[in-house]
């Protein structure tokens, strides 16, 4: 549990590294599958002075097995990712400025060249809003709920990430440093991608293009590093 | 009064690290509601020679009653503020990009996302313009009841912050650091908010999951932090 | 010399720490006007590497007084605006992104708000394209001809910068610190007025509001800062 | 060979340095032209570990003949460049954000100011599509095959750069510095490019003083520098 907590502690560090949160926002868990135990960052607590022993491990149910502090309020969230997507090891979510202005237009992210297509294999989906009485009752476990509602017949490994609709990204991925790679990486292309759209509302991406750079790092033909 | 310097000196550098000011741009205050004196920035002496001592202290009708320095040119709003809203116990002043862009458009910040909903139940509103009598006599006090009277309405402990038309943002809280802390916060949900709007011109947030946010952290029903 | 060579040196590094030159772009002097000198940058040496020493001493006719290396190409434009405007004691140049921007659009910057109004008393005027023939001759010599023809009839201590057309900003003020200055404010206000036409095509400030702040600041009734 | 690794490592860090990287993005190589030798920066190595030993020596073949290592999965676009463009030393691949964006919108990149002709005599070309054929066979090579055929007519040292449709920028210079060096000028002019079109959409820059500033940098009658 200490390795862990200790990728995590880094992981969530990572966020601040790359800019893409500022104060106490945004959270990275990171799990270990064989136990079913979820290691987060705890609710509220700054950066600089966060240790690997503030850090609270939960099991997938949401129960507090060990720490002393409250967990992340996005906890329950976090919980049915892993629960719906077996495969993945760790989720981020930040409030990063150009994702959460897409997740806040409440539009999927498109596909507009291969900086995005080296790690998303299309659109990074935007989930609908959730209904007044999902907002009036376990409202953070809702919204894992609704994105894992938005995933039906898309592969979380080839999609790592997601816009929640006028909140914010979730990403994910083996591990809570992939997590929260995917995250800068999402911001860098939600970036581009206004900016793109700016210069040419008609801008689009052949996907043949799309393939050619998302195969070429990921499943059994990748080429790329070493 | 040393504890409330420190703690309106830090939040004025705070101000520089977040980005928020150049030069000696912006200004923070904090007010000691016991004694009714209020410890503010001087007028025009830049953040990385700030000591202190060079803090000024004034009562609430703006005499100087400790410091060797003139106080900060806006301090006849800042006294406004605390004047009409008694339980706040810092205010913070900026020219931060993104907030003085809505201020400059004359336009009401709308809370478009749980970001802004996390801090702001609502839009951020902008003041009025001033008129011609107002800017010619005691313009900075009037710049302060130009605030008060848009708050008509309004709970500041629910709002914490205004654009002042053709200005820039006052954000205030408990204190001189929860102040700052909405300075930098108001900054990057204007920034986001621009950018959404860009993408999607029609962008709105549901009121119910507004109120979710905003008493999710704030209130007696809270569960955010520790 | 050698205090003004220092001056002008620490204003040279200013233009780096502020953001507003990469690499060697831009380039600031300062003038002794009783001696009718001026130390100014050489041309193309990189900040980081930038002594006194290398700055390089001309006359107001662009003669080589003192130092070994080439002055600024831009030197010529410089010596035309400390002979057109005698009050001023440092002139600086940069291609900083949004100042450049509004300079390739070819239109004047508006005065939207009170930042603006702090430093400059209305837009800052933008010149216009240059001839065939000026380009063909002494190019540098004549864009500062152009700069002082934008001027008939403004006063370039009420409006200390200007955008040359095509090209980026010049600023100047009482000396070289006060120059570089003027630029970064001038970048912020470049950068704050697109945002804020984004956001509202129709913005303005009223012109009492634009005086009572520049007027706060400038002339025998100033009463900003100590 | 140790002097040219040790130029190409500098020339990858720099692309850090100057912000036009994130974790393993991009790649930068230099060739010593008598020996027909191309060092190139490794797969998928971040930089912050890169060493001149991890550094892949490269024939124009795309045989690795030093270093263990696999070469950049960009490299075959390198080669076809150096075959192509025989005055290059140093070729420079990024995703930066604005130059990306130019590249994913499908549109030259035009000159609107002297920043952009100081560097670049006109427009940079955005290149074609790839067809589908292309995308299934040597993608990288094809990519440099479309870099070559768009600079039919075209000068590679009046025109240092190209953006590569739906994908981002190549840059070169004389050697691996001067390559980089080109890819920080086409970040910031594509940056600039797009906010002056924001401002005015009919922007335009006249061919006159296009000219007058690239010569006064390059070609035998350039006067810029010592």
């Amino acid at each position: 549990m200490l390795r862990l907590k200790q990728q995590v502690l880094a992981a969530n560090l990572e966020l601040v590294r790359a800019g893409l949160v500022i104060y106490t926002w945004g959270n990275v868990s990171g799990i270990d599958r064989e136990r079913g135990l979820v290691v987060i960052k705890p609710s509220g607590v700054p950066y600089d002075k966060l240790t690997a022993e503030d850090l609270v491990v939960v099991d997938l149910q949401g129960n507090v097995v060990e720490g002393r502090l409250k967990p992340s309020s996005d906890t329950p969230t976090h919980l049915e990712l892993y629960k719906a997507f077996p495969s993945i090891g760790g989720v981020a979510h930040t409030h990063s400025s150009c994702a959460t202005s897409w997740a806040q237009a409440g539009l999927d992210l498109p596909c507009l060249g291969t900086t995005h297509a080296d790690y998303f294999h299309g659109s990074v989906p935007c989930t609908e809003d959730l209904s007044a009485a999902e907002l009036a009752s376990d409202y953070e476990r809702q919204t894992g709920l609704a994105i894992v509602r938005r995933f039906a017949g898309l592969n979380p490994e080839y999609t790592p990430g997601v816009l929640v609709r006028s909140h914010g990204p979730f990403t994910w991925g083996k591990d809570a440093g992939e997590a929260v790679y995917h995250s800068a990486v999402l911001e860098e292309v939600a970036k581009t991608a206004a900016l793109t759209l700016q210069l040419n509302p008609e801008a689009a991406c052949d996907q043949a293009l799309i393939d050619r750079h998302f195969f070429r790092k990921h499943g059994p033909k990748a080429t790329y590093g070493q």
